[in-house]
């Protein structure tokens, strides 16, 4: 084993350049301050994950992703993680809804991308595009590429989501590097880290049951797998 | 009056285009939660900031200042204030500091210029640009203009706090817009606003004494009092 994060085990291949990924049932919020277990999850977000890295790189998008070697596992791309994490909002809720006033569901004007500073000792500050240039973060160049890669995943996984009735609310993703200086998409796209309402009752159905004790976490997870596997919706 | 807020009050007056700015005693920090007094501040806080304010017209930035009327009542042009608070960083301190990790005392490769939503029931968070600007708070081409202006005005009060053996550390800056639409700097510029620290001993002369219980904070006031009114000092 090479890594043990919150919800996943990286282990290392016979192959320098790839690493198996294993999908833990593990769920963690507030910068970890909240655990606990969800059940199946593990096995939830791989699979969707890898469904959606596909469906991305079909669409233009180099990502990680290499092949899924069980319900749980999956081989990827070693790369270095860029310390950004990028997340793009469609729609307000969460910490942008509590730091800035805006209610939760109103609806962006145009979708937004922040980054914020990956590091858990400092809880993942969000960082302005002058903060991470001037503490060596990112050149400019990366933060115009990360801006535009995160807005065409955004369109390309809204038109994804809105096919199985969910509606994309927000998304956290996070980019590495290769050794060839390449940068792709990396780490995971699940209920983990996407907010996904139901297009029409606004349910629900990702990790803010979790964090706000809402009840159903498990099946709001099975939902969108079900939805996802079978394509159209309801 | 028309307004109190922590520090000033602001009257009208016969014209309306001009209002009346007396500067209290009264000192808070950490968003209104520690309150205080600072003997004698009102008095050399608006003598400094009137002094520094006559000091960048001079040298091409527009302000709102007009006359000087007591020791702590200035005229000044009606403005409407921009909801942005506009920080530049030369070296790291604070919040900064704090949130980013980054241990204070350290200079920075150029300084940082940071936009804070004045909103004090939100506790004045960080905004990036394109969260101002999905808010609405500011246009492009006001952000671009306030960025420029606050680099200008960092330049020239370096300069001139350097001429007394002070390090400008970093500074809070408002800007108002006119009823033709100009953007002057407004509110003030004073050790309540700037972290001032001795060029060579490092002492902190600024209001970081009264948030930080070191003591000494009427005499740091004074003292920088005594250094830009005398010129170049010891």
């Amino acid at each position: 084993m090479l890594y043990e994060g919150k919800a996943k085990k990286v282990f290392a291949t016979d192959q320098p350049e790839l690493v198996r990924v294993y999908y833990k049932d593990d769920a963690t919020a507030f910068n970890g301050q909240k655990r606990g277990q969800i059940e199946g999850k593990g096995a939830i977000n791989n699979q969707m994950s890898n469904l959606l890295f596909q469906y991305l790189a079909e669409h233009g998008v180099p990502t990680h992703f290499v092949e899924q070697v069980s319900e749980r596992e999956t081989i990827v791309r070693k790369v270095d993680i860029l310390p950004l994490e990028v997340v793009v909002r469609n729609v307000a809720a969460g910490s942008f809804s509590k730091r800035l006033g805006v209610l939760e569901g109103t609806v962006l004007p145009r979708p937004l991308v922040e980054f914020y500073y990956k590091n858990d000792e400092l809880g993942d500050p969000l960082l302005t595009d002058d903060q991470a240039l001037v503490l060596g973060l990112a050149s400019q160049e990366d933060l115009a590429e990360l801006r535009t890669r995160a807005l065409e995943v955004n369109r390309l996984l809204q038109e994804r989501f809105a096919a199985c009735g969910l509606a994309l609310i927000d998304f956290k993703i996070e980019f590495g590097r290769l050794p060839s200086g390449e940068i792709v998409l990396a780490d995971e796209i699940s209920p983990d880290t996407c907010r996904l309402w139901d297009k029409d009752t606004h349910q629900k159905l990702d990790k803010d049951r979790f964090r706000q004790d809402l009840g159903g976490v498990e099946d709001a997870y099975q939902e969108v797998w079900r939805r996802m596997k079978g394509g159209l919706s309801a």
